[in-house]
């Protein structure tokens, strides 16, 4: 008896403090927060169009020097501000673009909130958001509110409080948000949507997806080098700055957090395969971490095991993995790990009843009537020749001669602006933002409840199943 | 206050049903059962050397037949009983030892319960059953009730309750009951089980296994030819008999249930890696399927989409994933998926602080301080040649030749003999046998309920961490 109460008093308290496993199925619910009278949803928005895009890049380290280069190879940008925290950063910005022979941009520095004034600038039509984490929804949400577009990188959110103001100011403002998943755009990836989306897998039943890659050196800063791999471009000399994470940002956050924070490039491809919010939608996810032994021993080796960053305690999990389980029964799993030395991973597996397709390890795909071995090699690179988009036969060359990560960072790019050239809706609109980035919360929930399931809220508030399918627009 | 008194009401009914969420962290827990007084563990028990092993075979189908075939080649065996229900299985087994010069075996056959006249007899050691799943607890349970040590087939048993009387019975008997877990064998796990002992992966953090490989034509039965691959042995003409599996067990199996009902070939190999009852414990599961799709598919193509078969009705969904949440922190992921075409796979994916083994799709070994790429092949067939176990080394021209699955099932069948010979705890006891099967009626339970944690039982009540570690016995 006395369980009892105590249990009928947890529920209490648990369902004051707003979650609730409230239909006694054990499933942990987020409230979902009403629509304001009048406001629409975003799904198949298309704006004006815009012939010449001009843009204003806030966060210029790691990802978004790459993003102020590639935009300099398409046709119809304008470059018109630069705002970041570090002058080194945007030197090297100004630099590329003068030694291009590019008109200078204005220049937004040397405040916490410059990146603000940026925004409320009249003559631009995209922000493009590259800086650490914790920025990315307060930065894109001022934007929109600004009358701006906003492209911002992943996760566009790191919780689901965050996620809904993505997606309410997306549909208030009726400003695109789109979330910089690159991984959707890489070959193999758009070959087996493709043939998803075709039949070519029968009936999809579980896909797999991951971001496996051991980033314990990028956690701490060094002086960059000339012949330093973060450094885009040759003989540049001495850099001044740092590699790795600005103010340990990623490391920082994994001291206080535990679950999978950075879900989407997993995610985001294996999403599209299974038309997320256009045809299925994602019910509830379960989550489990092993403990965290990968950083400890990695400081303690680098720094000594009395060091501050020896010692300084870690909370993440060196390896998440989610499970997920969708309206038409479909199943998801997800791992995060970056801290274990091993070969990097985004795993990308396609499961159906007629077929598969899986990338790393090793790509393969086997098919219908003799799945028991995958296809000869030659026979793999015709069948994905064969189903190569138009789009990126179109544009192959030029997005592996920018590059960006063999070239789907280009192709990312280009396909942003071109739909915003053309008045298209984007490939990736606010709902895929917030429900990608929803995992950054619910994994930590579940992880930190033995697991227990967690409901993924339906961001589109009940229109999940009022689009055909997933698709890209192209111009008539 | 009515969602929370519905709640309560709920939790009183649960908890009556013997099923509770009790400690309100939301953890399913079944009943762990006392042990009788005087009772003891069979922990690193060893029964009196064997210098002559006199078996009984329960089951001469597609397993069974290879049994008979591997003990025929070890020394210090006698097969004096044979037993199935039907005739064309005896023959076989029958015919084979004629073939070979060995003394005739005595056969049960007529009826349902001969096996149990071939469990009194007096002349036997050991019984190695290779029955249908719902017979094999039934049967180990008898075997060891009339005084004779027990091999049976994976898994041992297919529900909570039937563990616990394997565990029960061998506790008090003091008879071997050792599941035929044939992976742990297969060399590349036995390779990695060694480097993992050895410290080569740094401290172990997560592991997978699976069982994938489409069996849907077996479902089915046809008449077996002569060119049958399900048929050990060459040249043997027409044979009477079916294909399959026999009168559709699996089949039916899988009609009635969810989850996961085959994990231990997957889970075998990493329990051993990671002590499992020998130092760690599994503390609970998290398990979700997809729907069931593929089998409903197979059936209409085959046989039409009106037909029995296809109407059926199927309840297993297709691809079952599971995540286990150790005591000392690692996590485990196994997955079944028996219906869908693509390529075989058992994963077996070792991830530590040090280093990273993989076994499917490709066989890959990365080792700190480089282990973004993977040790070249040559490297590799190295290592794994270093760190094979002299037993192995010993036996392998014998076991490649000998076969079952290229030379684990020789290799298992040694190590059974040889142990009983000398005198030696075998090298799978009780609580393997019951802990990797336990995963049957858990999984289930997880993924009919949300993916909800469930506790998995302690089947050695308390003395998982008595044994320092998992090691394989030898004689002086």
């Amino acid at each position: 008896m006395k369980k009892l109460f105590s249990a009928f008093a947890l529920l209490t308290i648990i369902a004051i403090a707003g979650c609730s496993p409230d239909k006694a199925d054990g499933i942990l619910r987020l409230p979902v927060p009403d629509r304001a009278p009048g406001q629409q949803d975003m799904l198949r928005y298309a704006a004006d169009p815009i012939p010449v895009v001009r843009v204003g890049f806030i966060g210029l380290g790691m990802r978004g020097i790459g993003g102020v280069q590639r935009f300099m190879n398409i046709e119809g940008v304008e470059i018109r501000a630069l705002c970041d925290l570090e002058d080194y950063n945007i030197e090297r910005a100004r630099q590329w673009m003068e030694a291009h022979g590019w008109p200078a941009a204005d220049v937004y520095t040397g405040s916490e909130d410059a990146w603000q004034e940026l925004c409320r600038r009249d003559d631009l039509d995209l922000v493009y958001i590259c800086t650490d984490w914790l920025a990315h929804t307060p930065m894109a949400v001022y934007a929109m509110q600004q009358g701006k577009h906003v492209a911002v990188e992943v996760p566009a959110a790191v919780s689901i409080e965050e996620c809904w103001k993505l997606v309410d100011t997306s549909e208030k403002t009726r400003r695109h948000c789109m979330m910089l998943e690159n991984c959707c755009y890489d070959f193999f990836e758009l070959a087996t949507l493709n043939m998803a989306q075709q039949g070519l897998f029968g009936e999809i039943v579980h896909v797999e997806g991951a971001y496996i890659h051991d980033l314990r050196s990028l956690n701490y800063n060094d002086r960059l080098s000339a012949n330093s791999s973060y450094m885009p471009g040759e003989g540049e000399g001495e850099i001044p700055g740092l590699s790795g994470y600005w103010d340990r940002w990623r490391l920082q956050y994994q001291s206080r957090h535990e679950g999978n924070p950075y879900p989407t490039h997993g995610l985001g491809p294996v999403c599209q395969i299974l038309d997320m919010h256009r045809g299925d939608k994602m019910n509830y996810l379960v989550s489990v971490s092993s403990a965290p032994k990968g950083m400890e021993e990695y400081a303690s080796a680098r720094f000594g095991s009395d060091s501050q960053e020896a010692r300084e305690g870690y909370r993440m999990g060196d390896m998440n993995t989610t499970l997920i389980k969708t309206e038409r029964g479909r199943t998801i799993m997800i791992q995060h790990d970056v801290v274990s030395p091993r070969p990097y991973s985004r795993i990308h597996l396609v499961s159906g009843t007629k077929g598969f397709a899986q990338k790393y390890p090793a790509q393969q795909i086997a098919l219908e009537p003799d799945a028991h071995y995958p296809l000869s090699k030659p026979a793999m690179d015709s069948l994905l020749k064969a189903y190569e988009f138009p789009f990126v036969t179109e544009i192959r060359d030029l997005a592996q001669r920018v590059g960006g990560h063999g070239g789907m960072d280009f192709i990312m790019d280009y396909r942003l602006v071109y739909c915003l050239q053309n008045g298209l809706p984007l490939d990736q609109d606010v709902y895929d933002a917030a429900e990608w980035s929803a995992l950054v919360e619910l994994t930590e929930l579940s992880a930190t409840n033995n697991g227990r399931p967690v409901e993924v809220p339906d961001f589109t508030r009940g229109a999940w199943n009022n689009v055909d399918g997933f698709s890209f627009a192209y111009a008539d």
